[in-house]
């Protein structure tokens, strides 16, 4: 994996015991791994070799963290509508600190109360990056992006039915954000979000 | 046409001279006429044989009301983002006032600027239907039901370009509203919006 | 939730114990709660809580209303095709009831057995809003919104097979509606429908 | 061309000079020619070389017959909702006449005027093939489908916009009709439905 | 159901105490019931009340036929390239036979081997009706097409992987075919081919 | 451009200027270049400058072949149904030829028409390399690759109307073929289909 | 099967029970068979009847193969990015060695880690014939094929989750290759990959 | 305009003499105005008015910029593959440097050519924010972003024909990189891109 990045593996598909292995095998040549879309079931595969690991129950990550020291910085801000929304959002969450940022976390904030969505503000114009998740129409990016100065990007997520077809019409929403400084991110790709957000805000320190 | 509405002509493709033509027809039989996607070449033509035609340029609609009185109620209210969405705002603007009801117009709001949107509050809860135009991302009418108690007739346009598919984005967008209380009709058609907004704000005088 | 409406908890995808526990927070502040694509071991789970929660099979609702007094008003109907829409026309019914609507139902009336449909010319004639729900080529709307004054609001199903493609066709069917005076809610959103009905019919109260 | 059929010749994109020594070649091998998708400019070309070619304005058809005697049968109907869509009823209309189809024509019947349509119901159950042509919602097929015995072709056209995308909403509503008994051919193709009506109305005096 | 057809059940998703229901339902005001999409449970059920009915394993179907005499025609005949098309190929057939035809069958011929179809000319010319039934690539309603007088149904079904998108790459290509006289059904819609055959064959001898 | 090919520019979209210039840069570092979707005025304006340029009015190509002495090698076949997809079958013809191979044609032989497509089975099986080129329902390369033991380059076009969607169908039929050793290209694209055939074909003399 | 290639039978959907009877089936007028899609149980109930038949678990085939001699040729390489992708790029192996190719393997190389890829340039110049197989955004091709002569055979899996729409995504992205030289198959369709490198493979020795 | 950002115009669709008013009144409360899709004779029409307006005809934009000082930063990077997609990425450079950034411009490198974009290694690695920008496959950032830190911007381009269906194909693959790390912005939105590549690499100076 490019960058000095904890490995990553993408866990749907496969079966606890291949986790297992994987996660053994990374660990040899790595001091951060992490396991998205990780079951329960995974997670005590993985504990067996590595009783280090940490799990996720709603991000459904497995994350090892090796390192003797880290430094973290702060600067990401995670926002999400609703429960339905959390996965996504948490992934996210637990990507970035893995890569060393103090995340903070706006959840239960949507387009239909944008009043909850303002009370925020403060929060949502300290941060120095934001990643926006959302659902179903994918308003929330567009409105936050026009309250911010901050880079924001956008996750469109599969949370809907009927006419969201898995996420197509969040996804489709969000490219066509009439703020500018928005970047978008495949459906349900917490961990892209996450990973992109560490890299911005690294810029700030180097 | 049903319900003693105004005749409508859906003006394009047609010549001047079939819409005349047209027009004249209609006008032995109705006291209304509404022609849509009209342009100032088959305006000119339909004057000529009744002069008391209006046209309305950002509308595109040609319109004739030839009753002797008419009484009209207030209760519509029509809220767009932008020049760009002004044309089939204002179809739906002419079509609602052809049916009698008073239109309140709220233009140059958008998601991205949420607090010149929340300075038409006292407007918005005052209405008792509202259309809300939006092209490209689509999330006018999700934000503007979150602060209404109204019903909300959502109206995609085919502004924007490449992902939004010709409207396609915004009229996704609409149909997964996390919003409740929205009802959407095709991209583009102010017609529909104003015809259906009059309809519904008739069941308060019955 | 906006307007004074009952809270509204999607069950799909929930755990019967989540869904317990989020209708339990609910009635903390709110005395209407509704459960959507609620399955009878979810409402197992919320009746230990609540005795007097009420579950309808067919719309797969859960509802519970605390109100001391509540006055109903006549003027919504739903009208579908056939057995395999019901589930949806019923979350519309149980949903505008809860809103305070008296609901008239005219079920099994489709588009190939036109006389049928005629049938019920007085009844839909008298209704002040109605939901037409339809799923395969979804032309049911387009033809009760030839019949009526009324506003018609428009509920695709995913019944079909094929290039029904999961509502899609009956969805795009309803959008490009020859009949005006229609608007369009989410694939199988008997909900919205509903609760847009409720919101229409009030107005003639206000 | 198979099945002793008028050679054709789709006229879209050809010059009227390619049209008509296309249209010579073949009046040497046939005694029946048809050119769709016609222009004026393409008439007056063929007429040069053809004095017996005849134009259809509406159908943009340019059609050849230099059989000394020819029988025809009755049977065929084309019905058809509106003025847009005349071009490719008329088209339909021609074709069969071309294959010997004596053809009664049912226009301006549309699925939100119903009655219009039931004032129709004896020539429609009169009739053994139907062809049905209907852009928008594409509803028409459905509802002729269950008023009568006869097999039904059903034709989408593109008329229409926004969420029509040039045919498709149209084209899976005919696809999905929930009155059995229909075939539904291309897009705009009225050729294709007048050929195949004409091939169902020979069985009858085979 | 118009036409004095057999009642048809779609049996997808009914539970087989549901489907005997209907049945019974059925057979009182009907001599001929249909059931498609129909499971071995189902049958058992329907079995339990109803002695005469006959189950088809690959078509899936239960029919029963209680008229005291009935006359068959022949002329249709249902082509298709292999196993597994077979499921949609008898349930036409099925259909058909329950309308009254005498069908002919001939499986096992794909474009990929066009000699084996050729070797079917004889059979594919006599019939006044063809039910051509394919998956992937759909070309086999093409090839007929360009070899037979009579009208052919095009069947497209849902086998195949990939980009056959379920069944929408053969659909999308039967309606583009270069071969006039083609009418399509719905993907995997045997019982609307069957019907659609059955009704053109009765043209015959009204 | 990798492999030694002659240097290619895609001439839709730029001006004869434009064209001009950049050929003669190319000239300047290689003996062959090739314009595909050249106009006759791109052609007025290349031959100015290099009067050995040599244009194909059907395959809208302009070619210019520098080298003192080539060898060709026989062993492409290009097949397609008919006129409408010719421009694309001599694209790919000319690539071809400026690679050096000699490519033989096989035109106007469609689907619906089987019996000419099997006159020349000779030819077909003589080929080592075939590329079928075919618009509508892009059922060509199913039947040839059926017939042959060479790999069959498939090149949709976008011929046809409707539901092609610009010639989504035809590729869409091609990638679902049920004959194997068929490869696919873009729609349209006859260099790339040549491009590969001559590559293949030059495996033979290595 | 055309070509006396050995007969091929798509596991998928069919029971352990119905494979093996057409297996046995097959052995009786071919000495080569090949299953694709093929589960464990299918391979115990195959090899009851064949045990000579072997099954490759990641390629998900089994295959036997009775010729008395066998000769091969070199000349066939298959690369892919990672493990997802290896029961289709294996799938491509097995077919294109039961058609006596030698088959060179380059897995674990991506377009996102460019240096592994290009560490294998000489066995990816030294190949006539190259198989990449990609998931995601199927960018793969496109790199190789501008790194060698060879034509190059895309094949997109279905590989990814969202937007990647089951392979979709990689598809149209092979299908819009900037290098020229490249044929695509079906998504997942390693049979006809390998299939088709083995048609061009052979051409070198004829 | 949010952020102090200059006010933007969209000069697609709207006349020089709109385009020329638009400005006009932008520079009254704006001291940076940027017009994006503008014709030369827009520009003409806004010269008039305001002699200091900058035109660059290939990115297709007029500039404006009464700014008395400006202190500019390095640090983005604009990258792509050739003149066809050079309107877009010189609309982000324009964009970024109307935003204070120095832009490093790396053209004419794609991916079928891999070791001229590896020439330019050091240029890409030194970068703080990327722009990738890529029609057709679009699978320049996933190959750019394997071999950097920084976070990459990825611009599909509505540049291809056939299957890239308007930029659908680029920008499907840009959602499926391989590579994290990068954001995507609409199709052809260069403006989007460099807006938001300058707010990134602003975090560096605050």
């Amino acid at each position: 994996m490019r960058k000095g990045f904890p490995e990553v593996i993408f866990g749907d598909g496969k079966s606890p015991e291949q986790i297992r292995s994987i996660v053994e095998a990374l660990l040899k040549r790595s001091d951060r791994v992490l396991v998205t879309r990780a079951s329960p079931e995974a997670y005590a595969a993985v504990r067996d070799g590595a009783s280090d690991a940490r799990f996720d129950e709603t991000a459904r990550t497995i994350a090892i963290d090796r390192r003797k020291q880290r430094k973290t910085r702060p600067g990401v801000l995670v926002v999400c509508a609703g429960t339905a929304d959390l996965p996504v959002a948490c992934e996210a969450v637990v990507t970035a600190e893995l890569m060393d940022c103090d995340v903070e976390r706006v959840y239960d904030v949507g387009v239909a109360g944008i009043h909850r969505l303002l009370d925020q503000l403060p929060a949502l114009q300290r941060a120095r990056v934001i990643i926006a998740v959302a659902g179903m129409e994918g308003a929330l990016p567009s409105v936050v992006g026009g309250l911010v100065k901050a880079p924001v990007i956008a996750v469109p997520t599969s949370v809907g039915y009927g006419a969201s077809f898995g996420g197509l019409a969040a996804m489709l929403a969000m490219m066509n954000s009439c703020a500018p400084g928005i970047g978008v991110v495949n459906i349900d790709n917490g961990f892209g979000a996450g990973y992109l957000a560490a890299t911005i805000n690294q810029i700030h320190d180097e």
